[in-house]
């Protein structure tokens, strides 16, 4: 049986372990399989996959057990099919250690990662002054994907998402108001941990479809995990404030079932 | 006369020009100077700051005049004293173009920076969903350097804020609320343009102060450059939501003389 790194491998229960699997071929570099299996509208391979991919190949060379920020840059579309990347330790200290990736596919970097890994959820100070988004429970919520089939959109059959209605633009009448709240989880049970909230906070539709638009290429994404996530529903808020020249920010929270966020994130994205 | 990849040099007009000059000497790499000007609390090399020296000899390495997303992963303090960049061009593609600098002292690396540089402020759908902070004419506020002196802080010699009203934290009396409006300039006239914002960003003190915190270690800090500064007075906001397990993060916004706005920035940093 062909083993990654961190213990995944292509007989992995779950869909994210399986499809997020990395082998080391030595000297920091590793061989993954990009699959058609996380795609977002129009059939784009989902950013949060990719920068996935790259924290399971970081976690092989960083002393710490959890991405902490995780800073990727996207440089060209992914592609389905296989994926090398190639790793650098930046720095290894007692609490936090920093690494780098480089995803290549078809010798073109598609995506470069920054990241800060440490060991999340210890003691220390913690003041809240905001609150999970407020939402019925999931099973009095709308499951948007109940009664509609978007081409491509691969990653609808991986994580399901709750809302208290389905949002405007699925309907054609976008709201003109780029806010979303929403329940997410994995469908086959997976449960959250702190590598998969990298991909969980960029799988949900932008924000910016309600202001009408269609797509939107993200530049640069970087996630903050804020905790370790208790298993369930995880709570989540996705907008955007500000449309700027035709860049704008989408911003992502994550709140665990206990109520604890554990991930904030934000990226910078380019309209068409 | 001694001039830098980017026509600064140490006659330059401007304490930001001479302070953040680089000189390249091949091969990617840039020399360059930490001067004692432009330090926080405690003396501390103000993060900005290195981050502003990393973009100057990214400037110079890349196509495009404006950076659009920084993303700094501080490693160690930085220190006075000499600095060594090196520079790797990562892609250059029409629109956009991405690099990365290592910033080294006493060699070993203080900060990885990875950057995305465009030209800024062109054609495109804008919208907002925020306004700037509401502050009285800066005139009618206060000048919280005014009264104090704040040992080690050099970087309120080089940059000037103005606020409603001293903030608690200056007067032993925490407000309990980490949120600051305010506005800011150069103190020797320098307009304020896209490269500079990378320092102003992180100029002002963290509003984590407000809860009664010392100081605080920023581990990432990512700014989105967002448009061209007018010239004038930057109105601020600088806000933290969220404390877990020690670790918060720090948003900062900045609003030009115009209302526009033209920077928003987003660190995660790490209580003592």
């Amino acid at each position: 049986m062909e083993t990654s790194a961190n213990g995944s491998s292509p007989e992995a229960r779950f869909d994210f372990d399986r499809d997020t699997a990395v082998n080391p071929t030595g000297d920091g570099l590793y061989e993954g399989l990009v699959t058609d299996r996380w795609q977002g509208l129009g059939g784009l391979v989902n950013g949060g996959y990719l920068l996935a991919l790259s924290v399971n190949a970081l976690l092989d060379v960083v002393p710490h057990p959890d991405p902490l920020v995780v800073s990727g840059t996207f440089l060209r579309p992914g592609a389905t099919g296989p994926t090398k990347i190639s790793t650098q330790l930046v720095r290894a200290g007692r609490r936090l250690s920093t690494a780098e990736a480089a995803l290549v596919q078809n010798d073109k970097e598609v995506v470069r990662t920054i990241a800060t890994f440490a060991e999340v959820g210890g003691e220390g100070r913690t003041v809240m002054f905001g609150a999970p988004p407020e939402l019925p429970p999931p099973d009095e919520c709308v499951d948007p994907m109940g009664s509609v089939s978007l081409p491509g959109l691969t990653i609808a059959d991986r994580v399901e998402f709750r809302l208290r209605a389905a949002p405007g633009w699925m309907s054609g009448t976008p709201t003109n108001n780029p806010v979303y709240d929403f329940w997410l989880r994995f469908k086959d049970g997976r449960p959250p941990d702190t590598t998969s909230l990298v991909l969980l906070v960029d799988s949900a539709a932008p924000a910016i479809l309600e202001l009408g638009e269609m797509t939107s290429t993200t530049v640069e994404l970087t996630t903050h995990i804020r905790g370790r996530p208790a298993p369930g529903w995880l709570a989540c808020r996705h907008q955007t404030r500000f449309v700027s020249a035709g860049y704008h920010e989408e911003d992502s929270e994550i709140w665990d079932s206990q109520g604890n966020l554990v991930a904030q994130a934000r990226q910078l994205a380019l309209l068409p």
